[in-house]
């Protein structure tokens, strides 16, 4: 189970055998089934998960009580609320898994741990925030200045291999519109 | 000048002399007029800023033409295109000072010999990263989320000093509206 979190890490930088077993004993293995829940909001994030199967949505609520489902994470990547987890503070997104999800968990003081006693932690750290980063700015543009249906075109391009794993209320309100609307888009487009 | 910007690093890590010596020798000043660009869009972003003074504004185009200011970075922070700096693709924001400002600007391959030449470089860049990310997120989070009259509120909160050195139309942009929901919004607040 853990190979795949060390060829996750891999990706970006060396690990040594001493490393590995460090990495293998910090990241704990948890078994979530369809409908739980890694974080709810309100909650402060003091974990973080790797997806080795399953997938996550991340979930925020409106003032009317409406669910918006704004983002999902698949296998052979990270979830958790780093915003909650840096400043300790309550989350305002809640994390559910839309399938049955095993992740390896690491805690917050392990997270820190990490950086320092691999050597090439810090460097992993600021190149997978890079990723988060860049994931999570073009989105904010994305919500200024794309039409619906140009959010659902690089939805489409983003998230091809999700889109059989996924209800499509998730899908419309990832996109930003109401369930009929994103029919239209799709009959559309279809032609 | 310099000691501006290596007062910011150092919330972050320690620098040692001549490490100090190296940063002021890489970034390098240069001086923009209001209104002048410091990205344009369809650009690709070659190089980072630390501003020593003034203001910038990230601006993208709707398919419309409409320009849409989405963020603001002002003194003693970094601006640039990151998603852009990284992979190289033409950039889909443009970067504009709306004050005279003063940048010390790095390349990205200064950049990158700043991950590696300084002893606690790649940790700084992870904290800064950290910084931009949870930044990003929680705004994405609120565009799905809140309602224009919560954003402008969050705007007062975070950007308050920046209230008086914005035109009213920037601010109506990021927070999502048209200027003239923007007065009635200011209108039933002052109630």
């Amino acid at each position: 189970m853990h190979e795949h979190l060390i060829k996750q890490i891999s990706y970006f930088i060396q690990l040594s055998a001493e490393e590995k077993e460090w990495i293998t004993e910090k990241f704990v293995p948890r078994e979530y089934k369809k409908g739980d829940y890694f974080l709810r909001e309100g909650q402060v994030c003091r974990e973080i998960g790797f997806i080795y199967s399953g997938l996550v949505r991340y979930v925020v609520i409106k003032e009317n009580g409406e669910e918006m489902t704004v983002d999902f994470d698949k296998e052979m990547f990270y979830t958790g609320n780093y915003a909650s987890l840096l400043d300790k503070s309550p989350s305002g997104t809640s994390i559910q898994c839309i399938e049955p999800t095993t992740l390896l968990v690491i805690s917050y003081d392990d997270l820190q741990d990490f950086y320092t006693h691999i050597a090439e932690g810090q460097k992993f750290g600021r190149m997978i925030c890079e990723v988060l980063y860049v994931k999570a700015i073009k989105k904010v543009h994305s919500l200024y200045s794309k039409q619906p249906e140009q959010r659902y075109l690089h939805f489409l391009d983003t998230y091809a291999d999700l889109v059989p794993r996924l209800p499509q209320y998730y899908i419309s309100s990832f996109v930003g519109v109401q369930p009929p609307s994103l029919s239209r888009i799709r009959k559309r487009l279809s032609k």
